[in-house]
């Protein structure tokens, strides 16, 4: 699945309440998927920070969209674990998500999530999580 | 601060978009905060489960009011990390998230979320979360 | 599987390493698996405080008991994730670890693990853990 | 602190039990610190397989001589978290555990580790942690 392909799936395959983040995907290859959060109003909160809430989103739908790019379709599947680490603020500016596999197995996928402000590609958070494949 | 002034926090505190959840608090007392997620197609993914970014969302703001009770008002703090296990789907009834104060130190507040059906009682997810105090 | 059954697992089918913890099982129910890591110099880093990494040592060794006893026998199993906090010090006391089970599946179980200080019951680590059932 | 203070660090530090898994200390840069952990009977589990105890180990030990590095002597810490995934065993050889930094703030820090087979170079292990700076 190319770029054009895993945006489309964000519209078919997502929550209403997630595709409201206005995900774009920017970058798919075996490297990974590449996700930006557009700055907005909708997402900050008292101070303009962006809401940890919104980071951890974006978290775990560059996984699944990691894992259709590597399955080359959209699948079923279930996060069974993800953990967050907030290491500053987002402020004021898009964040960028790079999620990378770490492992897919049969009935297991590992990933992990890099999201660094887009001007300043400041690290501000890094998850990792783990899939179940049905 | 009680139900009605942790219920006003939520319109004031946190951003647009998870107020878009449409929480409601009810229950805050000295054992934790109880959170309730109603069913919504917004925050439903294909085959009508609820989506974990919800999930996620409701432990992460379940702590922040947790916190807010405990002080007796807002005050400055951030998510240092927040770690979901997702045990099975929620579907087709609303959630409750019972958030509990582990430890609240100078520095650092520990806190713990589970995630019920609102209708079965079933566990669905459980949280673990660490938050800074600025 | 009893205490007495659990116990002589305990020198069956873990590490050396981990069986230099001297633990020992002190109860077990379906409400799950308590543990004892008495204390010793041996756990101890620099100021008497009981390391890290025993504490998240006995939580995952109160997992795979707590799953044996469920299945009546050991069986093969492997950790999938693990997450600990550690909320204050262990110090000059022995450690209680309580592990619960809260979700067994066919293939996945979840738990979790909570350590006390044996002499003051304070809470001293909180864990959750993932393991697939192979 | 190099290479060789970072070891020695290692035998004044830390508890007698985490020494006896006879790390050690292969690299130090600013890029982060390489432990080894040798192959041997005392750490494996029934079938051979490294004990996930011993891998949790080496990251914690990791991220607090990283620090150490960072700050150019031991400094009073304890870990807040640790969050560990097992991709897949270790097993019939040594690991390397890579600990990299990804930010040292005025009272927290946050580090993930990477352990790899010291042979195949294959990802056995990832996890990431937070530290309070006392």
């Amino acid at each position: 699945m190319d770029v054009a392909q895993l945006q489309a799936s964000l519209s078919t395959h997502f929550a209403p309440w997630v595709q409201d983040l206005q995900l774009s995907v920017v970058e798919a290859s075996a490297e990974g998927v590449v996700l930006r959060l557009p700055r907005s109003d909708r997402i900050e909160r008292i101070g303009g920070l962006v809401c940890g809430q919104a980071l951890m989103a974006i978290s775990d739908t560059g996984m699944a969209l990691a894992l259709c790019r590597h399955f080359g379709a959209f699948r079923a599947m279930s996060t069974v674990q993800l953990n967050s680490q907030f290491l500053k603020p987002l402020v004021a500016q898009d964040g960028l998500a790079h999620t990378r596999l770490l492992r897919v197995g049969k009935s297991l996928a590992f990933g992990e999530i890099e999201i660094r402000g887009a001007r300043d590609q400041s690290l501000v958070c890094t998850a990792t999580t783990t899939y179940a494949l049905l």
